[in-house]
């Protein structure tokens, strides 16, 4: 499809769930309490200035609205059905709003795929229906949906929240019952609020897509137990974080991952890590507890992206600035230096007493001027990007004149944010209200201001982000790797040779170590005066695991005599110790000198694909996991940060004197495994462990390498 | 004193502030809003049944109680003096106060250390008039104190909080002022609500000593900026602590610790780490917000601590029972196994679709007396430790009837925390009045009832925990050690030699490899013989740390011969590059196996003593700071906790088939090193890195070892 109709095709599905011009209710009810009923009231109530049809084969009226007994009985163009019918005749109903042309169709019913294996053929037989109409499904088994703008309450939620720039789409329904009754009480404003329910068709990234449109939509907040569509995810959610903030809340990370892992790379991936990678490449914020995602929406729909990390403290109290300031630090915010000018202002405005360096502390007997004066002076200040306001109810604070003064403020720095910290209770009570409703985010305590802060700031930095978008791709000899790879297929093995998984990176152009595989004595000697002394040489056979212990393994070999002395031994050891084991012959190789040790691996994602590590290698990596991950396919910015953001890094620039490791090697390694585990998705998973790391410009070397496939 | 005189004294104390018999008010004033007249007032109004004594020179009556015009005028014995007035006649008062026989001081007053040097000597005064009177003095410039129980309102906050089992200790008075006005609107507790000020003589362990013996304090809630003697504080809180749970937020962490450090082990201890090992060792809780703070408070104040980890969760939505499982997983908590028979309870009691698994899940349309059959049930198995009720407000949802059974039920169950979880607005808010009534800790959101909980068990575990308090003390060498010290001293160097340092370590039983320090060939060849080859040598000299540099380091020497060459060529080549250098001799050492590296380290803290440290050693120390901290003297069973709470505990007991390494040699040495930072106060810092590791049984070797002395 060209990217025209694409996009008209999504403003059709926007329209048709967010601002229908008409809506049929198939299911509507006389009952009072009943959710038919609920849903036609809740239409009608809401200010929805479309059409209402509501559908009852029993009914002629209902709530004053004429009823229909069938959709096919409307004469009118019907865009969005809300069905509220018995599991077992939402199919029927379906086929009607397909014949008559409905555009979206919201499934409230329940009876799907949540009880069981009868709902499941249900849902799939409904999902049929709506795509052979080409009509988009919400649900089924969902609240429905709210948006406030239309205004559309197709929900049979009876509250509508007040208007706002949040979105929130939910995958649980409870949880948006209880953010509408929330919602009321604390005055926070919505545009759309939507519960997915069992997502047989439009799930959280369609709706992440169509708010992306939405102008009224300031932020999105998603809550998360599982995503359908990993790398449809991947596809969209970029587009969308480019245009407006999202923020999810992924639950259920404690039983995730537990698939069974034969790499490193896997073992350590596990729960949780595939998503964090998959949210940093979009550039979605992950929010750590429902509290926190929707400090963030609140301070999303109201606050500028600063333009950097220094903050400014503004308080009438020690205590709680030196609270705020630990805050700063933990989230590595930059506690901002004043210039000489506005220190020069404070301190000629300030008492004697007060601190003009920041925090800026006014003093016990602050009154609402001295903090409107504080606030402008600093806020004018060109290295301050935003403020923290902190207030406690002291004997002669003002805490309303005060908040009035910061909404004033506000008005005239429209591009630094100003979070307000007002502790207390009763005297802060009011003032706190009149800070909510001019959009100044208001916290009772220091800390989550700032951290709310830190995330704002975040997303800032994820715009500013985004320079490197090329995946570079380099020339490698794919024929061979699929050669070795078929045949692994076609002898039924899963765990590829120790010579086949190195020829595979070599043929990806990652150096390994200079190594044959022998079947005799003779072939060996050929091997190794070909290769160079001094030499390893190592059993090849899929059995034999751990080579060392039954003496498979010989090092330092320096001439011809011990290579057929080595090769004698090996092979009556693995007769004697593994008499079944199927040997492929012996591996002559050239022994390297001692690098430092990283591991690369790639370990692919059932959702989003070849997710690659780099860290510390050796033995070190499954107890110290000092290890970094991104999913493929990898920028070169980002190859760098993953090696960047380890605590090893350090030690590859090189401790006490040492020289710098090759890093650039290192970024080419991460590079190519990257191209690999994108070009053949059979590789389930790779270790290269240890990857031999020399100084700069002298490169990496690949010592072990493990593949499996699937 | 005997312990019989110090307990008395402590009652005397206690008494004196928290319910004297007769109070004075210095500074009382006439006029509506000047703090001498508000604390007046509060006194009078906060149902305090003691005398009260207003004392101003010029006032006759003040608030209708007789008003006298000095302290020396008073007949009665006056127990506590509440003083406000100007900071220049503090001290005068302060005089009266001692010769009238007052007990107990609150300097309300501000002026003293907190505006510079001339308030410093003004408090230095202040304290030494109390000391000369045996009057003990809270402040100067703070708020005050309040006991709810007493009652006394001893401050000039206008509001007395309803009474509770949480008594507030704050370094902070605007936080005091903040909660007091928060605990009146969210109707929390509290029992004793101390403002410490100055801390020119009472400090916060002061209190915590005093309010152990409050029978009505169930908790204690600190707020720290700093420690004024930290030595005390080790010798009093663990008393506390054992007594009733202390949980403090420290905070001032991010600049703390600046100091300098020589060693790894002092730059690694920095910011925080020491107050970390001091909370720990006392059985302390350490908030990591305020919030945390007092969300423990009011769950220690009215909750049992449960016997283990096992959690249940109660749920009537999904997504938030998924939330509150991820949150349970994070703090280590377990999720109940369900005894066979909890389960076929449920299965019996609950709707079809019901999950009687932990999370037990009712289902959306659950009534308040399906909560009542799940919690009892899942509370009666003695598996469940504690449990966790959800409520998400949904159409048929009660949530006020809910709130009352489970009210209900907490009584059945004494001994089993019960944490309430009610989510949403106007629907929940009655419900969740009566739960705080009643004592049930209720929260808007998963997270925190289970962070709370796990503050819970964590105090049960402190309890249970102290089982060791043996400090090990070994027969070791003190007389060497002692004139190896003082020779340094005499020589005014601060660094040891690293022969010295070797030396006093193996003076405390910790083994080195044999080394000596030769001067000239000759001795040098016999040092050689009577250690045996293969040796290493090395240039002993103050002024050359980087040795290997400069050509003064050979190693793996076998011969005479060859230890001849080597001397004569260290000696050239520090002659030839250092000529400055002052050259104590070489040192000839015995070539030892490579063992495992860690390290142990001490950095002795300002305020708490010896920090003790342990960790992967070599190069990776700084950099993967894998590491564990105590404070001496350390138990036998700290010592090993030390170790096997590092990652690299993994290593040491050995990673695929390696055999373990001498676990009982590494505690063993920990434990000589502490013995030896209690023994020698001029130790500032000691490094062993690497401490070289061997098979059990096999022992370890001190390869390296760096000591500072102050």
């Amino acid at each position: 499809m060209d990217q025209g109709g694409r996009s008209e095709r999504l403003a059709d599905i926007g329209k048709a769930f967010f601002s229908p011009s008409s809506v049929a209710v198939i299911g509507a009810s006389r009952s009072e309490g009943a959710v038919g009923h609920e849903i036609v009231r809740n239409l009608k109530n809401c200010g929805y200035t479309g059409k209402i049809f509501p559908i009852n084969p029993k009914a002629e009226k209902i709530l004053g609205l004429k009823c229909y007994h069938s959709l096919l009985d409307v004469e009118d163009n019907v865009e969005l059905g809300i069905v509220a019918v018995p599991a077992e005749i939402v199919a029927e109903v379906a086929e009607d709003a397909g014949k008559r042309g409905v555009k979206g169709l919201i499934v409230i019913s329940a009876g799907f795929k949540e009880i069981g294996i009868e709902g499941m053929e249900r849902e799939a037989d409904l999902l049929k229906i709506c795509k052979r109409y080409n009509m988009r499904l919400l649900g089924p088994n969902c609240l429905g949906l709210i948006n406030t703008y239309t205004p559309l309450n197709a929900s049979f939620a009876p509250k509508m929240p007040s208007r706002g720039g949040i979105a929130f789409i939910s995958q649980s329904g409870a949880l948006c019952t209880a953010i509408l009754d929330w919602a009321a009480e604390e005055e926070v404003g919505f545009s759309n609020i939507i519960s997915l329910g069992n997502m047989a068709d439009m799930d959280e990234t369609d709706f992440m897509e169509l708010l992306a449109e939405d102008p009224m939509t300031k932020v999105i907040l998603i809550y998360l137990e599982g995503i359908k569509d990993g790398r449809r995810f991947l596809e969209i959610s970029p587009k969308v974080t480019r245009k407006k903030p999202v923020v999810i809340l992924k639950s259920g990370v404690s039983d995730a991952g537990a698939r069974a892992a034969a790499s490193h790379t896997g073992s350590i991936a596990g729960s949780g890590v595939a998503y964090d990678a998959a949210f940093r490449k979009c550039g979605v914020l992950r929010a750590k507890s429902i509290e926190e995602l929707f400090n963030l929406g609140i301070a999303f729909s109201s606050q500028p992206i600063p333009k950097g990390r220094s903050v400014v403290i503004i308080t009438n109290a020690g205590g709680p600035s030196i609270v705020a300031a630990d805050a700063c630090s933990q989230h590595n915010l930059k506690m901002a230096w004043l210039s000489p000018g506005t220190i020069d202002s404070l301190r000629q405005g300030l008492p004697e007493e007060a601190s003009w360096t920041n925090p800026v502390d006014i003093l016990g007997d602050a009154l609402a001027d001295r903090y409107k004066f504080a606030l402008e002076t600093v806020l004018s200040d060109r290295f301050v990007d935003s403020a923290v306001v902190i207030l406690t109810p002291q004997a002669m604070t003002q805490p309303i004149e005060t908040a009035k003064q910061i909404v004033t403020i506000k008005s005239k720095f429209p591009e630094k944010p100003i979070l307000a910290v007002f502790m207390g209770g009763e005297r802060v009570r009011e003032a706190i209200k009149i800070l909510k409703k001019a959009g100044i985010p208001v916290y009772p305590h220091p800390e989550k201001a700032v951290s709310t802060l830190s995330g704002i700031i975040e997303y800032g930095e994820i715009l500013n982000r985004r320079i490197d978008e090329s995946f570079p791709t380099f020339d490698v000899d794919r024929e061979s790797v699929r050669r070795i790879i078929e045949r692994v297929k076609r002898e039924r093995r899963v765990n590829l040779l120790s010579v086949e998984a190195r020829q595979i990176v070599q043929a990806y152009g990652i150096p390994v170590p200079p190594s044959e595989l022998a079947q005799d004595v003779r072939q060996a000697v050929e091997a190794a005066n070909r290769i160079g002394y001094p030499l390893a040489m190592k059993i090849v056979s899929p059995q034999i695991l751990h080579k060392t212990d039954i003496g498979g393994v010989k090092l330092n070999l320096k001439s011809e005599e011990e290579v057929v002395k080595a090769f004698n031994e090996i092979m009556r050891n693995a007769n004697l110790f593994m008499p079944e084991a199927r040997i492929f012959g012996v591996e002559v190789q050239k022994m390297v000198p001692v690098g430092r040790e990283v591991i690369v691996g790639m370990n692919r994602d059932i959702q989003f694909g070849p997710l690659i590590m780099f860290g510390l290698g050796g033995i070190y990596v499954n107890i110290l996991k000092d290890v970094s991950f991104r999913l493929a396919p990898i920028s070169t910015q980002e190859a760098y940060e993953m090696i960047t953001e380890t605590k090893s890094y350090a030690l590859l620039r090189g401790v006490r004197g040492e020289k710098s490791a090759d890093i650039n090697a290192i970024t080419d390694t991460i590079l190519r495994i990257s191209q690999l585990s994108m070009d053949f998705k059979e590789i389930a998973e790779i270790d290269i462990n240890p990857l031999f790391v020399y100084e700069d410009n002298k490169g990496v070397l690949a010592l072990d390498v493990k593949i499996t496939i699937m």
